[in-house]
């Protein structure tokens, strides 16, 4: 059930890489993505992190340097496409956490645009992976909305581990693609 | 018939603002996409510029500067969402030539990019703002494989301009949105 995740091979790097688990995650679900194009079954990206551009310089005239950006806060989710005629739209988020997902870790224009995807008639959810157990899960979109429209009236900041065991969506590892979420995608929503 | 895009308000500022007419044109759309989403129209958003980063620099702690970075190349169009219930993908291209648009301009995975979302049941097109004539069209996809195709087998490499007078779609400007392209991608697409 548990996905193996290039990180858990090499033990001995563990706590080292502990700042990396979100790179590989983001980078295990980019390669499945390249797996699902590739192979006709979905047209699914990752959208660039939003930086503002300050200052560019051009020393060679031929080639542009950056010399001073900032992040921005990302006004949608991270991975947008089409599936099977739908739009699909979904936010991947890791959590080192054992017992819940921190709510403060979704961005509020997040859940707006889940929302109106949703209303739209797209397909929007977030992937969360699991680092102390080394699993990934969908969680549609109503799951996490009863905890977020509860925090700030007395409800719990964070989403525990038990809805998503309850009602999570569990996605295992594949060969090709590494996580084929779009096999659970399959089963909740076609 | 013509956009009255806000360069052309001030004609002294003319020729030196012509480097940004791409960015006037983009906020337009940018503008208008703001439109749909708040009338709950449509949700399209632009994709982030992207950007490869090398080094971030951290003289605050809290905040970090990005000190080096290059633009990348983009894998996909400029502009994605849904709209009624549909996937909607384009590319924005402005033009300073008189009597056609070359082929140049166009990134040849933006191209597969288009190709793979019309396979998949999605909409996918291009906006054309024709500078000289202060014009915008939409021109379909079909319109613009005819040329791409051909292009390195002996073909011209420009598409001309009457191939947008004869086929393209004239989107004219409006108050609220200011470019109501949706208007026009409703008589062509449903």
């Amino acid at each position: 059930m548990a996905l193996n995740f290039p990180i858990k091979r090499s033990r001995a790097t563990k706590v080292v890489n502990k700042a990396n688990l979100g790179m590989d995650f983001e980078q295990i679900i980019n390669e499945s993505n390249e797996y699902y194009l590739n192979n006709d079954i979905a047209v699914i990206h990752k959208k660039p992190t939003p930086v503002q551009i300050v200052k560019v310089d051009y020393p060679m005239r031929t080639k542009a340097v950056i010399t001073e950006a900032y992040y921005k806060t990302p006004s949608t989710t991270d991975y947008n496409g089409i599936y099977k005629g739908k739009y699909i739209d979904f936010e991947a988020k890791e959590n080192h956490n054992k017992t819940a997902f921190p709510l403060a870790n979704i961005h509020p224009h997040q859940i707006e645009h889940l929302r109106k995807i949703i209303a739209h008639g797209g397909i929007g959810f977030m992937i969360f992976y699991w680092v102390p157990y080394n699993e990934c899960y969908i969680l549609e979109f109503d799951n996490i909305i009863k905890y977020w429209d509860n925090k700030d009236d007395g409800g719990r900041k964070s989403i525990p581990y038990k809805e998503f065991k309850e009602f999570g969506h569990l996605v295992k590892e594949g060969y090709a693609p590494r996580l084929n979420y779009l096999k659970v995608v399959d089963e909740i929503y076609f």
